[in-house]
């Protein structure tokens, strides 16, 4: 299995990414894991949000194969405890599934397209982050469900 | 008005503590905020957790005064969307509380003498993250709720 953080531009600036490598690196050690990182929409004044939407919605599909198995990240999806998506990801596994992908939007969230394609989300927070910290909280939290299910002592420590 | 967030255990890693000056420097424009950083317990491996919680527990109440505003931060709390967080912090404004601390617990949690003394608490997320993190979570999340209530237009962008 590999799993994949699918995102909308590049994270910029050195304190994320170096956080993101630590936990990126020690992913390693349980699963083929990569971030890829999509080019975002220049966004000036005027533009319409719906339209930033939908041609983001445009490229991440470009990205993404029909064998692929796709959750959103997205607020308004299902609250998880740690214990509980550590749980989703084995049974992932266990399922045989190929390549997960976990999705983040853009500045102004998912196309409707994107939410009607992949109706799975998962919430990591019912508050809004920033682009940046959400995607260093999908790290440790991908990183400490793979301690959860092989019984590391990280979790709870 | 005046916030604080109250810890166990230093900040040791420079990347955490660099992120979290970022956001603890923006929001001196708002608020008066500080970040005290409690002693921990040294946690040998036959030490009993409720008794590191009850310790801390203890070391916790001797830093709150009786006139103080106490909010645990804990997974079991209250989930609430930025907006309606920010909401609450302009409550606390509006109805002239002096002093807010936001608590955040050892690595075994809060004691039972903490959870009956102060019932309010919030989750940032279902989910566990590391003390690290978390503690710069809050401070994103605190200088996300005054851009909110200031009309800034950081949040949703």
């Amino acid at each position: 299995m590999e799993i994949q953080l699918m995102c909308i531009g590049k994270t910029d600036r050195s304190i994320w990414s170096e956080a993101m490598a630590k936990y990126q690196y020690r992913l390693k050690h349980y699963i083929k894991f990569s971030v890829i990182y999509l080019p975002n929409i220049k966004i000036s004044k005027k533009i319409d949000p719906i339209k930033v939407k939908t041609e983001e919605g445009k490229i991440l599909l470009k990205n993404i194969s029909s064998s692929d198995t796709v959750i959103l990240l997205d607020e308004s999806g299902k609250s998880l405890s740690s214990n509980a998506f550590s749980k989703e990801i084995e049974n992932y596994m266990i399922n045989g599934n190929n390549k997960i992908i976990f999705l983040i939007g853009g500045p102004y969230g998912f196309s409707n397209e994107i939410y009607n394609k992949f109706p799975k989300s998962i919430a990591l927070s019912k508050m809004t982050f920033s682009h940046q910290m959400i995607r260093l909280f999908f790290c440790e939290q991908l990183y400490r469900a793979f301690t959860i299910i092989n019984h590391h002592p990280y979790h709870n420590n």
